[in-house]
């Protein structure tokens, strides 16, 4: 015994070895262009540039008199400044008058500050008479204004290549009148479950069949992620039948290939992947779940073999597919999301392997409270109630209650 | 002066008071059917129960020998049990035999466990000869079995009414062969921007027009938070204008109006709710930025009127809107996602007016660091920086350098 376990633990590679392997794997990035209305979730391909100013002109933010501030020094209620009422300007105009030393026109918020004016008087500290306005209260220089190139300046780069585009991002390209946005094409995932226990969620899973889990966990994470999908159902256990799956899904950007629980399944798909001109690079990994994971690359794109269990598809899932993943969406970094918080029992572990644990995040009393739920690896109901999992690096025997750990959040 | 600052503080309402206001709306819900392949993000819009066992049988964890464990008691490698090889089960199928004392099937991960036995042992720990095996290690009852309904059980609730639906949502349903699901209708939001100097992003801004930032981001965050959007493009400062636009919203379930930064403008907006037989319920609220904000009932559904400057119309938004809108999508309980840090500089306000401040999150060393942004509020690229925004109360005159506070996300 002593003998098979060791030889075992050799057959795998680490977790250190894993990522070094996945690093060195360069996506194609291919790129597309959308218009604004729908390219929020997408990814900047390239650094946008202000092509102008933005506001384009001197605009105020009140409704009030503009004034050449100099002019306001020393207003006050009692003894107020007088100024001649040359006009107005209304919003969505252009001025065609300016104002002069002792002279004042009344804007809009929002309007374009006449020329000679450098600043804006709130109406409320002035009283309107006949033709002539006191100003109550100095305004300084710049006051109640937004100048020209204040928001953005001409020629600067307003986003970087590679930030994920939100609505706020959006909301600045509608400013600049950006209205169509070089970004990064979505990486297409093919996604294939096999196994002859397998069936479609559509089918009667009674007679010695379970329904295909991780292909629909796959396909909607994916989605969800902004990948494009291609699946292409269950494939059953023999090599033949691999082969041409696989096959149909060779356009893709990457294969998730999940299932073969056990050794004789997965030996056939690692065959299949051969035969069809695949490298596979390694198989076995030293974690806990998620041992069987193979990795190679076909057609001269990765390839990841996914355990069948999905407590185990899930955790190598999230920690080794979906780095590779957000690099083809073109994310020039990104860090998963994570949070601190205390562990509310002790979480026991395999010295020597890397163990990922499923947990629920609670915050009581403004303090986070981290509970381990404890699960074996085919079932899959515990993944709806936690918010994520934490990591038991290999050099450590677990961890004890009360001890603060990092909690990978699921959502992403 | 003083008497027209007091006035103007009287004339607002509370910040407290909008929340009532706002919580006294329900709004009518309404649900369909969708595919599992569809489901991802939507609500569930009744308890989902669990129409059968999970798993369906017994099934082994391991590749190995099914056995009755009394049988395997006291084995170990020097002493092992003897017992009859009777064949085997393999995955997808039913067993036709039995495990009857002194005897061992077969069975693969994922195989259907036969009649008689109660544990599987892993095949690592046994020796097989020609129709006897050897255990090498006694195994408990259960042992490496997933039994009939440990997932979940026929009948019990799986997900409740109100629970965003997750990819994980999506493997159980499949699991249980659910494929499809009762979530609420996608609500619709009405969007409009309205006044003479806003123009499309499409449209130059030069001559004294500003391009429609708030309709652009709006439509945006609705949509990339599960809305169905009617966009109506801008209105001009017109009464007519406003009411044929307002009519063309009519079908939504919530209307969001901004622009009137001017206070001619906004009383035009809410002159025209009026005629078209609608009720302002507030108008200008004491925050900062946001105080123009209003809000009232057309034909019996909510219509915000958000400020023209873009952080006033986002403030106002995240802070009053969205909670109104989530609960339009059906989460039963919608607690914003927040976080809490150290402030890096001092945050001045003003006391008596609830104020919002844009920040950045910064983690270094472990610690999370929160940098308030000053911006003006006709700004709009500063919002692309934030990570979020923290709240002053309106009872404080702001906070400390090194003080903690939370931060109010804006990814949600």
């Amino acid at each position: 015994m002593e003998h098979k376990k060791r030889f075992d633990f050799l057959s795998t590679v680490s977790p250190t070895y894993v990522e070094e392997v996945l690093n060195s794997y360069t996506p194609d990035a291919k790129v597309e262009l959308v218009r604004i209305d729908d390219a929020c979730g997408r990814v900047f391909a390239e650094d946008v540039l202000a092509p102008e100013d933005l506001p384009y002109f001197d605009r105020s933010l009140v409704d009030g008199y503009a004034v050449v501030s100099k002019n306001s020094q020393g207003a006050s209620e009692t003894n107020p400044v007088m100024l001649q009422k040359k006009g107005n300007v209304k919003v969505g105009m252009v001025p065609q008058i300016s104002v002069e030393d002792g002279e004042c026109v009344y804007v809009n918020t929002g309007a374009y500050i006449p020329p000679g004016a450098d600043s804006v008087v709130m109406q409320e500290f002035t009283r309107e008479m006949e033709s002539v306005v006191e100003i109550l209260k100095p305004v300084y220089r710049g006051e109640n204004i937004i100048q020209r190139g204040e928001d953005v300046k001409n020629g600067q780069i307003v986003f970087k290549k590679g930030k994920v585009i939100t609505p706020f991002d959006i909301g600045v390209c509608a400013a600049l009148g950006i209205t169509e946005l070089i970004v990064f094409k979505k990486p297409t995932v093919g996604i294939m479950s096999t196994g002859d226990e397998i069936v479609s969620p559509f089918d009667n899973a009674k007679e010695g069949k379970v329904r295909d889990v991780n292909g629909y966990v796959l396909f909607t994470l994916f989605r969800r992620l902004g990948g494009q999908i291609y699946y292409v159902g269950i494939a059953r256990d023999e090599i033949e039948d691999v082969k041409v799956k696989l096959s149909m899904l060779r356009d893709s950007d990457m294969f998730c290939v999940s299932g073969g629980s056990s050794k004789g399944e997965r030996d056939l798909i690692i065959e299949a992947v051969k035969e069809l001109g695949g490298d596979i690079l390694f198989h076995g990994v030293n974690i806990k779940p998620g041992k069987p994971f193979f990795y190679g690359l076909l057609w001269g794109k990765p390839l990841f073999g996914l355990p069948g269990h999905p407590l185990s598809c899930i955790a190598v899932t999230y920690r080794f597919v979906l780095p590779v993943f957000f690099k083809m969406l073109g994310f020039e970094s990104r860090v998963p999301k994570t949070l601190k918080g205390i562990l509310t029992t002790n979480v026991p572990s395999t010295y020597g392997v890397e163990e990922y644990v499923n947990v629920i995040v609670k915050e009581v009393d403004d303090k986070i409270f981290v509970e381990p739920l404890f699960a074996k690896s085919a079932t899959i109901s515990i993944l709806s109630q936690s918010s994520g999992y934490i990591v038991v690096d290999q050099d450590r025997e677990g961890y004890e209650k009360e001890e603060e750990v990092r909690v990978f959040l699921y959502e992403i």
